[in-house]
Order: structure tokens, then C-alpha cells, then sequence
């Protein structure tokens, strides 16, 4: 099993997940390997995956078998695992807790397409509600924190699959990014009795320079301060604390807005490889008057050197304006 | 001139570098490009280069001449200058200031040698002392607040030149992973009147399960939290909080020590891409009793993903235990 473990200097947690490898060379080589066999996330293949946990298909077809239009499995070298209690953190310099959890892949079409901006915005809206579904799922174990869905688009974005997937890891303890924007929006909330991401979200509206693509209930932005050249963050007008609040009728326009500005991208920067990940209030948080859902979108174009991890001050030879200016439809 | 922006939810900083890249196409083929160039690093191709800051050459030798052993230079696409004074911050959600500062290029031998791994220990020892130098050079410089030396060392760490070198980025801003290691080790010496990294020193080479290396005056662990596999943390044993009052006499068992664990890591990984970054005490701190100078060093094997960029959570699949059991000498 795995463990979480914790930096006794700055608190940082780290998932120690020894089941992932074996070795240290299989590291290196897993990539290499699993793209020399045929895709297993293809329609057909369901025998080469883990049994499904949710899909969105019709009532006459059978789980596990093909006719499905999006399916979620779990992750087949899953970091964390949903056997077992988590324990309470010790003391000193070696606290740890066990790596309970979940690591699930959603597999977002049948056919082999890579790209979610490629896929139609009516089967994105499936997609969509599928991640809502297993947070929904997530949030009935008291025993995980948070759920972290993510997409890996291309070997520089860590991908190992090409088959079009994003993937969720389920918790016991809020990850560090996601504490950090909690506690500034908080303070932010103390001193304004505002959320900061409608404040946000309103002065960009009303600048402009900065807005991608606004529609009725969403707007996607390039950030004032982007960590990132061509960052985006897709962020919604009203205030919403929890994605898994997101209503069936949400997706259609969520969906058309995600694949407008995931085209941009492929569009403007020839096709590159790309991380989105969403973050929205700890499960069991209940309400956040402070915190607001959003998506943050950025294509890889340069390795992270020693600077940003040494530090973890970003460089950005791209401003915002221009990126902005670039992506917008 | 670059611009330091903030995020108006984290207070993270970024530098937003305009006279890095003039077209979004350059970031992508700057690597590339510069690749196919003659090495400008090289012994008697100083006239391609910055003029120089600092050389380790005999006084016979003229400056920007051959004969030097080491050698500092600005760097050629500064992620920012030493122009103009570091404004006051503003307020709102568009805090910003200027990018005022330095940015370096130390060149640690003639040759187009390319891993400091492969270099003489009593040649990396001139190399330190040449950070060493170049830190008292900064502090001079009252505006400037940190300087943050890194190695990229392969292009999967982030480096675009081959040839040996690491660089110095001097900002007005102590980035925020300095800035949470000093906060977290101010909290843990009014808790206990001791610094972190003694006691922390202390308990590792007690157990000794994650020691690399352990001289008179110098230990190399993998720390029990490591984000990556077989990162490893160069720390003093004494307290030493400035990595600047280090003293000439201290280098070469210094150097001995980095160049074993930097030839442990490409014998056992077979040469991997690594980085390394040395966190001290900010230039103008004064007395740190709390913080402890450290040298953080781990090889790129897998790419950052979605989770570890959307949680700031890492995923290590080699407990330290076995990485340190794999590299000790």
C-alpha cells in the first residue's frame, strides 16, 4: 500500500507509491512500453482493462463490453487505493498516513481520437457530467478529502496513453495547491465579504485584455500573473463552490465553451501537449462563500528547469494580453 | 523590462520576461536553434559570449580572453536586468513590480565538458567558490533580495546549452518556496529553540536508512518526504545559515562530496537529466538561527503531470529508503 508522506520543514505531502513501479529502470521504460501495444481504451478492447466503475451507454449493451460512449475504470498503476482506513498523521519528522484513496481514468470516447478538442461539444457534456458523477461517487467516503481530476494531453504533459482520458485521484488530505487558494480566498473573504473569483472574474470582464471567450455563465481568461505562457482559466459568472453542484443542463454550454478555447490552443500553438485539472471545494467543505470552481488550462511548451522548482517562481516570456489576444476565437 | 506579477489569490510571483522570446514560435524552436551553433561556451569562443562578471584565470590572462577555468557571464536572454529600481508593489488584483535584477551564467569549465559529474573535484571546488563570490557580489546590491542558483543539466531538466553550467537569478522577491521553508523552520525554532535541518541532520544519520553520503562536515540524504524518485539533500552538519560565509578551506571536501553523489546518480540512472538548487538564507537576512543552508539535487526521469501541477502534490514511486540504498558509494 501506499503513504502519504509529510516534509517536516514546509508540511508538503507526498504520495510514496511503491506499487507504481518496481523498479527504478521501469520508470524510465513504462512509457516506451505501453505505446507499443495496442490501445487498451479502445472500443473492443474492454478485456484489457480494469472492470468499469461508471459508462455512459445505452441500457442494451453489457458493462464491460463495447457500445459505450464514455467509461470510467480504475487506474491500472493507481497511486493511491481504496483499501483500508486512513490513520491518524504521528509525530516528529516521519509523519505519514496510509495511501487510501481512489485512481480512476476516464476513458472519453470509443474511437482512438487523442485530443478532447477534437471530440464534439455534446459528447464533451457527457464527459463533463461523468467527472460530476464521480465526485458525486467521491464525496459519499468519508474517509477522502478531496478529488483532483486532471488531463495529461501528450508525452511532454506526463501522458503514457494516447487514447483521449483525463483521470481522478481521490485523497485523504487537500492537496497543497488547493489549501493555498482556500486560505487566500478566505482571507480575501474576511477583509471584503466577497469571493475573490467573482471580483476577479468582474474586473476582467470589464477590462477585457486579458478574456478569451465569454459566454452567458462561463468566461475563460489568461490570468494577470500566468505561471504559464498561454495559461487559461475557465472560470463560472455565477458563483459556484462545488463542481459536483454543476446541473445536467450545465454541460452543453461547458462543454462548448472547453473545446472552443482547447481548439484555440491546437489552433494557435500546433497541437501541443497540454494539462487542465479542476479545482473546486474539498468534498465534505459544505459551503464555501469564499471559493469558486474553475478549470486552469496551460500547454507545455518548455520544461520546468531548476529556477521554478528551486523556487517555485514561475517564468513567463508570454503576457497574458498577448496570449489572450492570440487564443480568442 | 520584465515585470514581477502576483496572483491576487496565493501571493505567488511570477516574472513575466517579455525579452525572452518575441513570438510564441521562438519559445518552441529556441532549444533547437541554439543546439545547432557552434558551443559559445567554449574556451576561445568568448566573443560570442556576455562579457565577463567574474573569472577563475591566471593574472597573465586578459578578461574575455582564453585561459580562464571558470567563468561568469550575464546571461544572453535574461529573465531580468539590473536597470532601474524595484518599485513599490501596488494593490488590487494587478500587484505588480518591476523585474529588476540580475541574471547569470556561470560557465564551470573550457572544456565542452557537459555533467559537473565528470569534472576534477579540485576543479568544482573553484566552481563553488565562484558561487560563493558571486553571492557576496549581491548582496551588495540592497534591492535585491534573493539569488537562487540552479543547474539544468539535459534537456529534459530544462536545459537549451550542453555545455556545463548553472546559472544565478538575483530577484527583489524571496520566491515562495524559500519563503515557506523559512516560515516553517521559524515556526519549528520558537516551538523547540532549534533549527530544523540540525535536528532533522541529527535523526537521519541516527537511523541512517536514507543517507547517501556522510563526511566530516557534510551529509547527502534522501529526504524522507522526496517528491522525486532518488532526490537527495546536500546539507552542512554545523549550522550554516549563508552559503556565502562559507570559507575557501570548506570547498574542497564540498566539491568531493557533490561530485560523488552527481556520479552515484549517472552511474546508477545511466547519466539521467538532472536539476539542482541551493536554498540559504535570503542576501540581507542577518542571523537565521532557524534556516540552514542545503543543496536540493534530483535527475527528471518522469515529467510533471496534471495532479503534481494541479495539487502541487507529488507522486514518487521510489521510497527514499531504496533510492539512498541504490546510490550510497
Amino acid at each position: 500500500m501506499s503513504q502519504f508522506r509529510q516534509d517536516p520543514i514546509v508540511g508538503r505531502w507526498v504520495i510514496v507509491a511503491t506499487e507504481r513501479a518496481a523498479k527504478p529502470q521501469e520508470i524510465v521504460q513504462q512509457t516506451r512500453r505501453e505505446s507499443l501495444q495496442a490501445c487498451p481504451f479502445c472500443e473492443g478492447q474492454e478485456e484489457e482493462t480494469t472492470a468499469e466503475l461508471l459508462a455512459v451507454r445505452p441500457a442494451s449493451t453489457a458493462a464491460d463490453g463495447p457500445g459505450w460512449q464514455v467509461r470510467v475504470i480504475p487506474n491500472k498503476y493507481p497511486a493511491v487505493t481504496s483499501d483500508g482506513e486512513t490513520a491518524r498523521c504521528g509525530w516528529g519528522f516521519q509523519r505519514e498516513v496510509q495511501g487510501v484513496g481512489a485512481h480512476e481514468v476516464i476513458v472519453e470516447c470509443p474511437q482512438h481520437e487523442t485530443n478532447l478538442a477534437r471530440l464534439p461539444a455534446a459528447h464533451v457534456a457527457d464527459v463533463l457530467r461523468a467527472y460530476r458523477d464521480r465526485f458525486k461517487h467521491h464525496k459519499r467516503d468519508q474517509r477522502i478529502a478531496y478529488a483532483l481530476l486532471f488531463k495529461n494531453y501528450g508525452a511532454l504533459a506526463g501522458a503514457s496513453m494516447e487514447h483521449c482520458h483525463s483521470q481522478i485521484l481521490a485523497t485523504p488530505i487537500v492537496p497543497e495547491l488547493i489549501g493555498e487558494e482556500l486560505a487566500g480566498s478566505w482571507e480575501f473573504h474576511q477583509r471584503n465579504n466577497r469571493c475573490v473569483y467573482c471580483a476577479l472574474v468582474e474586473e476582467e470582464l470589464d477590462g477585457g485584455a486579458r478574456v478569451v471567450v465569454q459566454t452567458a455563465n462561463y468566461a475563460v481568461l489568461c490570468p494577470f500573473a500566468s505561471r504559464f505562457p498561454f495559461e487559461m482559466w475557465l472560470v463560472p459568472l455565477r458563483h459556484q463552490e462545488h463542481f459536483d453542484d454543476e446541473r445536467d443542463d450545465d454541460f452543453a454550454e461547458l462543454a462548448e465553451v472547453l473545446t472552443t478555447v482547447l481548439g484555440r490552443l491546437a489552433a494557435v500553438l500546433n497541437d501541443p501537449a497540454y494539462n487542465f485539472y479542476l479545482h473546486t471545494s474539498p468534498l465534505h467543505a459544505g459551503a464555501t462563500p469564499h471559493y469558486h470552481w474553475h478549470l486552469e488550462i496551460f500547454p507545455r511548451l518548455a520544461q520546468l528547469a531548476g529556477f521554478e522548482h528551486g523556487g517555485g517562481m514561475f517564468i513567463n516570456p508570454i503576457p497574458p494580453e498577448d496570449a489572450a489576444a492570440l487564443l480568442r476565437p
